[in-house]
């Protein structure tokens, strides 16, 4: 069977000129025995949770014919309840904003806050979707650097903002790959060194402890906006559930350019469900910040250079030939990150059992 | 308690000087005993079908801790099967993609074959959203007429496109809120004049008997995109489940340009599940066009002026205050829609109660 218009390659089309060449992005999504490449929490949902989720779908099925709430209103304000008691500030659903896993909440910030004549800044390396969604929307990207130990150098960050103005400054915190998180007294700094918005990127925060950037929103309303995701800590990847937390104006704005009924009734029910089940969730994250230091321990007595960690993985080298490794552990069975860094791989924390078969590779792999 | 950071309204955020003053888009969501607004399928997922969406999720939602398919290769291979088996063309998994609801679907496009400097034309009165998801990716939009009685003048579109030259050109057939659907010759025309891509809205071709413009890929495998949604005739709209048929080069830029993971795992399995049940879904949109037919005599035997429709609503009117008739019908327990046509309102079809509701209304309100 010849399938319609197959004769007919990308350079044919007309095409944007500056996607042209590009690649898209995406770890390799491989069958693997131990997959330690994406982040994502090892524990699957508990049968309670499950069923409670499936109660929730079928509930919300019969009436699949009919859109969804176009402004989720009933899981904003859960997020909200959940947010407040995490963190101590006390949020409402006014303070929240929902969408389709935090990239789309990252996407519709930029096409608020940036866009075409507009720039967004980021201190890299981090989360490598940060310059692809500027790209998406259009704003030219600005990148920042780091200490070569990748902690981030504040003095000269504020230095920075002051000078190169962005509109969009984004902060994450812990920061991905490298795993370090920001006292909220930098972040502080930062803010008010931003002359526009400052998204602090807090996909990971859960597993650290410092406190999180929602408490700046009261001080710096039009300019803090702190983002989220249930794809972690929750245990949730599959469901795709990002936030964020800001000034009610900030919600606001992101209504003018958000999809209508951008959220599925089913992702709304589910992530309601899974909310519900928070604490016994977040139970795994306790396991998973004591692994990480099992790990931590067991890399560096190996001889391994590790990157400081608050989040569920941890960079580590150093490798002569970083793509080599990445393949050496592969041949184990082991999935991890080649995230482009020299000399580096990152590795997320997964079950005791994964985490054992990661170590027992790295004995032989760890130079 | 108060609201961290509600002292700040939207005008003091450092927003895009080109979204303010702007209002969000929405229908008004009203609890009313008779929805007629949003072009429902009326409809609910039978229990048949239900259960089997609530088996997929029950299978699924262990493993929500895992990111899903990224690229939904089950799913688009049920989509081209389906699409191949309506519209009789050869389909193939290359040839379809999928999104969260066609608002994505059709931001996709123009983030790959619009944005800044480029320009994307329709037809209006058309779907609201092409405007507004064009500003979204900051595509510049050029309105083009349609006669007065909303039909589409070919051959002065055909000239159009060659003298404003747009990157992109939306055709909506059926053409929401007006009714119509474009023969296929009148299609090719349009393509063959067109200097970039068409992208032909067929949200409502169910409902049609028109062939559909998935006949024009392998002719013009450069230019013919055609978006469908399964959020009418699927009875899926909470499910939020848009898709495209194109050449697989097509798709393959949409690659480059969508959020990783956009679609969740809880998405595409209830979506396969829906497909599962297609023929007896489908036997719904029978008589919705049954009951549309029905509509339109009654209106016209009450001496509305109608639109023609083969889609699920209909345009009629004249009414010398259109917003004191929508509210007549409010009144009358009727939510119809206020499209922004002068003298006009559209009513979705519902079912044979809500339609025998909607034109006792219609009795007192029609002039």
């Amino acid at each position: 069977m010849t399938v319609p218009g197959a004769s007919v390659g990308l350079g044919e089309l007309p095409l944007r000129e500056d996607l042209r060449g590009r690649s898209p992005y995406g770890a390799p999504q491989l069958d693997v025995p131990v997959r330690l490449n994406t982040n994502e929490n090892p524990v699957p949902p508990p049968p309670g949770l499950v069923a409670d989720i499936v109660a929730a779908v079928a509930e919300i099925a019969a009436t699949l014919n009919r859109y969804p709430d176009r402004d989720a209103v009933a899981l904003r304000t859960e997020l909200a309840r959940y947010l407040a008691s995490a963190t101590g500030v006390g949020l409402a659903v006014e303070n929240l904003w929902a969408a389709n896993g935090s990239n789309e909440v990252l996407q519709q910030i930029l096409q608020a806050f940036g866009g075409p004549g507009r720039t967004a800044l980021g201190f890299e390396p981090s989360y490598s979707m940060h310059p692809i969604i500027a790209s998406g929307t259009r704003t030219e990207w600005l990148p920042a650097p780091r200490r070569a130990d990748f902690s981030l150098d504040v003095e000269a960050a504020v230095d920075l903002l002051g000078s190169r103005r962005p509109d969009v400054v984004f902060v994450t915190s812990p920061n991905n790959p490298t795993g370090q998180s920001i006292p909220l007294s930098d972040l502080r700094a930062l803010v008010s060194a931003a002359p526009g918005v400052v998204v602090v990127d807090e996909a990971y925060a859960e597993f650290s402890s410092r406190e999180s950037a929602v408490h700046l929103i009261e001080e710096f309303p039009t300019r803090v906006i702190v983002s989220r995701t249930m794809s972690k800590a929750f245990a949730f990847a599959g469901g795709r559930l990002g936030y964020l937390a800001a000034a009610p104006a900030v919600v606001e704005a992101l209504l003018l350019v958000r999809l209508p009924y951008h959220l599925s009734s089913l992702t709304q029910a589910a992530a309601l469900a899974a909310l519900r089940h928070a604490t016994g969730t977040l139970a795994s994250v306790r396991m998973l910040a004591e692994e990480r230091d099992r790990v931590v321990a067991s890399l560096t007595g190996l001889g391994a250079a590790v990157v400081p960690s608050d989040a569920n993985f941890v960079l580590f080298g150093p490798f002569a030939d970083r793509a080599a490794a990445w393949q050496s552990y592969l041949d184990h069975g082991v999935l991890v990150r080649d995230v482009g860094i020299d000399g580096h791989l990152r590795v997320t924390i997964g079950t005791p059992a994964e985490n054992d078969a990661f170590l027992a590779a790295s004995k032989e792999i760890v130079p």
